[in-house]
């Protein structure tokens, strides 16, 4: 066993605080890394506080995992000592259902396994990225090839980068095509990024004026202030495909208006309280959709790390230290963080 | 012009009486279409009450219209007086739009103008096939290629029909997709049996145990009770594409469930009151769709009813007086009609 210094949380109500877990030894598939930074997702506060009711204790979060590669097993062959790699959200899957065969684990039939809180139709814990090494199968392990400077603002796109590259390409944003990208934090800032380098006209929906310069500064071609109703209007029917990401329960019929013809609204965040139903006349006059879509598979992972590493894509951070943690999540809570936390584990010791 | 016998509705209270109208002697383009069977569609009661909000009265009712051509303009090349013909829920759009180019007509920009009730986006009133003839531009009136002695049970392929086959064929209902409709009404049949004719395995989900052997008799391969938990549990994620026609407010998710990854379920039928709002969770983990869908437009109306035609496809009926019209309205609000109503218009004498 590896001994590995952490931060977990005991209880929904207790704050973060040092923990120490075991990983074990390297097998002949795995890779142990040395996590140098970890990205904080929305997850992590929600899973930490309990607020999806299946939270198991102790509580280590974390899955925008970046770091090197410390050791690896006789049979892993792409992966070698001093490699830079990445885990994101999930660290296996059955293997063997549909959506595994299409190399879509995020759908496994069976559930995968999350890289913390176990796998999601229950089972033992997993303990994420708040910590100094992860041991986990080759096959859930990704490349990293941005330049090693950029390594803390990778960290996001493990999480943040795929849960929005993933419906982007699904769902055809590209060259011609009008993308809309609703809300503009973690995940919202990576969407217009990533919208902006597939060749898409991209249109960010933001509730803050203050948010226009950065919303162009990052790739958007126009910002609609959102509460603005004539502002609004001037999108309906317009839109092809819009990257819904805030996770708070909202008026979608806002945003279907917004549809042409075909076109679909994809969610991205799952609100704590459900969203007000959305109106069937909206959906039925024009055939439109609403969808959601979750992360993406550990091949459109590293196909979005590397569609990163071409375009020069990272995410906007703020660096912090493990012993911030706590005042990172009020922080959150506030929106107050352009656009993303992320860990320097080397301030864990 | 034309003086033509009807049925009207004087206000949202009042019942259906007998009216007299005009019609516009038939211009160059135009086919004057003797009425001989007309279907009685759920819209035709919600729009006679008033449930929607925007009802023009005097309202004439009627968008499932079938009859003899007995007068054609000078520039009409594609019927001649004594053909069959039909007419659906749109008399005119605009001809310029996108979607009047694509030739769905039902999606026009600019509203297309209804059989009944005018223009949907608000304009002069139009009196629907509650009536003794109409007056219709050639390229809203369809071929009809059926028996004439299956003319009655044609009429309704003209709303029910078309409402169906339209997202069945959007989304690829076929050989190898299992497919579910909900409900075993008057779009619901239709919809088993237009799905039973693409090649689609189909899954009849009714509240109704009693409607089992009806729903195999129409073209069911299993027939689920809906309101039994466990027959529900045993199609999660089984189902690639479901019709919903249930027009009252229902549990959305129940069905949703039932969807494989990337299946989506299409509404089309508008409820009064919202349903309850779907979880964003059973949209998410799979990438799952909920859509709507409206009637289909002018060509695919007339492919749909050539494909039932090729097929030996009508809809069940029963065939009524115009004077029983209020009693069948009671009768459909109890779902009391095996499963469609079609007024015989020889008797509006």
């Amino acid at each position: 066993m590896i001994k590995s210094k952490a931060y977990a949380a005991q209880s929904p109500t207790s704050r973060l605080s040092p923990f120490e877990l075991n990983r074990r030894s390297p097998g002949p598939d795995d890779v142990q890394i040395e996590i140098l930074y970890c990205g904080v997702c929305h997850s992590d506060l929600h899973t930490v506080r309990g607020e999806w009711h299946n939270t198991l204790y102790p509580s280590v979060p974390g899955h925008e995992i970046v770091g090197r590669v410390v050791a690896v097993g006789d049979k892993v062959h792409h992966f070698k000592v001093g490699d830079l790699a990445g885990v994101g959200c999930m660290i296996d899957s059955c293997g063997h259902c549909q959506s595994c065969d299409e190399g879509e684990e995020q759908y496994c039939e069976n559930g995968f396994t999350g890289t913390y809180n176990g796998p999601v139709f229950g089972g033992e814990n997993t303990y994420g990225g708040y910590s100094q090494t992860i041991v986990v199968r080759e096959s859930f392990v990704l490349h990293i090839r941005h330049a090693e400077k950029d390594l803390a603002s990778v960290a996001p796109l493990l999480c943040a980068g795929i849960t929005t590259y993933s419906p982007l390409k699904h769902w055809g944003a590209g060259p011609g095509k009008k993308v809309g990208v609703v809300g503009l934090g973690g995940l919202g800032h990576m969407g217009v990024k990533i919208a902006h380098a597939m060749g898409a006209h991209v249109v960010l929906f933001t509730t803050s004026a203050s948010k226009i310069e950065d919303g162009k500064r990052l790739g958007a071609d126009e910002v609609c202030v959102s509460t603005d109703p004539e502002q609004m209007a001037s999108y309906a029917n317009q839109i092809d495909f819009i990257l819904n990401t805030v996770a708070a329960s909202h008026n979608l019929d806002a945003y279907l208006q917004l549809l042409k013809l075909n076109g679909t609204m994809t969610l991205v965040g799952a609100p704590a309280e459900p969203h007000p139903s959305p109106a069937v006349f909206n959906l039925i006059f024009r055939r439109r959709q609403l969808a959601g879509s979750l992360i993406g598979g550990i091949r459109e992972t590293q196909e979005m790390l590397d569609f990163c590493a071409q375009h020069q894509l990272v995410s906007d951070i703020e660096t912090i230290p493990i012993d911030y943690i706590n005042t990172a999540y009020e922080r959150m809570l506030k929106s107050d963080v352009k656009y993303r936390f992320v860990i320097d584990m080397a301030s864990l010791t």
